[in-house]
């Protein structure tokens, strides 16, 4: 645990929730940061007494004025269900059905906004990251899975559910192409472009494949075929590439040029067609976006309310 | 032109732009309308002229509160963009840069809205139609061309410019599948689902081909795995499929189980999972919902302004 200064002050927390691991944080911005802390990702009763036994020692020394938090999913986000705020049905052993919003609000008191982990990631970088001049905005993360969420009218995307951008399916230009790994469709993105499907169709993972191995100009294509359809679908002003896959040099450059090939000069705007080293970037907030996006969420839900 | 009675009352013009023609039509809502008339589409100008004059005429006996137009695009929709309003570069001949709200402009004073013929459409049927009690929905018309509009968080899907799902890039099972007609992408949506494109692959214009032949099964197909992407995209909580294609007997439900098996169960909403029939459906406004969501578009931009 990192302690900082500001005391006796108020603060949003933001807790990001992730497959190993619960980064939660009090603060009010990335400038204003109060206490951080990485609880193990383990049963959800545990992790989440984790969770809640750090705020209530925090908030000794400091007000919290709401929660926000963004974890994986999929989560039950309709407003009218009784089960909003639950994480529903998830590969993650003991999960499915755990209602993390619920397990939050007996504890406390304060207004709690909850959303998906990308949700959150692309509103961190709405508010304080890459975003910050945009109306509209997808985050895709690239790491130990794929998934994306997204800003628009300024608001994070939902609907039916939230956005499952990890399973677009994904046509390949070539018939012998390699086996995807998702157990669900043979040829979507996680399924091909996830640190472990590069692992699988390559033998290697990620960070040994030299940078001039053939998986990373398979990786651009494919991951610029999704973002192809993401933006004939959304048309998002900005577009954030995170997680650990993005890491790799050289790689958004390739990225960037497939999605021009792709287009085929078909959406004619400048910030495509003469910028696109300015419309797909990585996150401002490095890997901070998730938390300070649930901080955000924290914001809009205290405000709301008032 | 049509006559209605209601003279000396106020009322709404909605515009709906399309390839070949032009219909104009002056009323509140689909259960109050005063005039309605259906103009060639020629070049710009004279199109136009003859819009400005049936709306001239008819203004002699009604107050006109506020116009909309739903156009085919693409469109300038950037309010900050000097050509905001304007037809940009489009396979249309004459149209390319045709400054469309401009044009109005000079003839009227009240206020315009513009936005795309699919947007449109799908506000028409969220205000009036099959959507009206969803918060989010995508229309998408398959006809002479493929195009698709949203609402989100209750308005016209924009960003960077506007959807273009009609271009979402459709990865097919087999390897000896059809070419398609795009000029821009070998394998797009409207490339291969079109009218014009089902008589280049099948031989023979949709209305000729029977309800059993292997082209509605491919139609279904590539139609079910755009739709796939928009769900995993977007998430809207409707689907409204319009357009002359559309209206082949048998396809609408062939179109509903691919969906269903291309997602594979990885989307859990009852939506979806049980009612698939209710989820994804036709236009309730039937042919109306682009000239009627030019009126719910003239009607948000009067109250926006008021």
């Amino acid at each position: 645990m990192q302690k900082f200064a500001h005391e006796n002050k108020q603060y949003f927390v933001g807790i990001e929730g992730g497959g190993t691991k619960f980064n939660c944080i009090i603060a009010n911005n990335p400038e204003e940061m109060f206490e951080t802390i990485r609880i193990p990702t383990t049963n959800p009763n545990e992790t989440l007494d984790q969770v809640i036994a750090f705020i209530k020692e925090s908030s000794k020394n400091t007000h919290i004025k709401a929660i926000g938090v963004g974890t994986f999913g999929p989560l039950d986000l309709d407003k009218n269900s009784s089960s909003f705020g639950t994480i529903t049905k998830t590969t993650k052993h003991g999960w499915s059905n755990f209602d993390i919003l619920g397990k939050l609000k007996t504890a406390f008191s304060v207004p709690i906004s909850v959303d998906t982990d990308v949700n959150a990631a692309a509103f961190g970088e709405y508010t304080w990251g890459a975003g910050q001049e945009t109306d509209s905005l997808v985050y895709l993360t690239v790491g130990t899975g794929v998934g994306g969420g997204g800003i628009l009218h300024g608001k994070p995307l939902h609907g039916l559910l939230h956005p499952e951008m990890g399973h677009l399916i994904i046509p390949l230009a070539i018939s012998d192409s390699p086996q995807g790994i998702c157990p669900f469709h043979n040829n979507c993105l996680e399924g091909f472009a996830s640190g472990p499907a590069i692992k699988a169709i390559w033998g290697k993972p990620p960070e040994d494949l030299p940078k001039d191995h053939p998986a990373w100009d398979f990786e651009a294509d494919v991951i610029a075929k999704g973002l192809m359809n993401i933006i004939l679908t959304i048309s998002p002003q900005k577009i954030i590439l995170g997680g650990g896959v993005m890491k790799k040099p050289g790689l958004l450059d390739k990225i960037r040029n497939n999605v021009l090939i792709n287009l085929n000069h078909y959406v004619q705007h400048s910030s495509i067609t003469e910028s696109i080293e300015s419309y797909i970037v990585p996150p401002a907030l490095g890997d901070y976006s998730g938390r300070y996006g649930a901080v955000a969420l924290a914001s809009e839900i205290y405000h709301s309310q008032r």
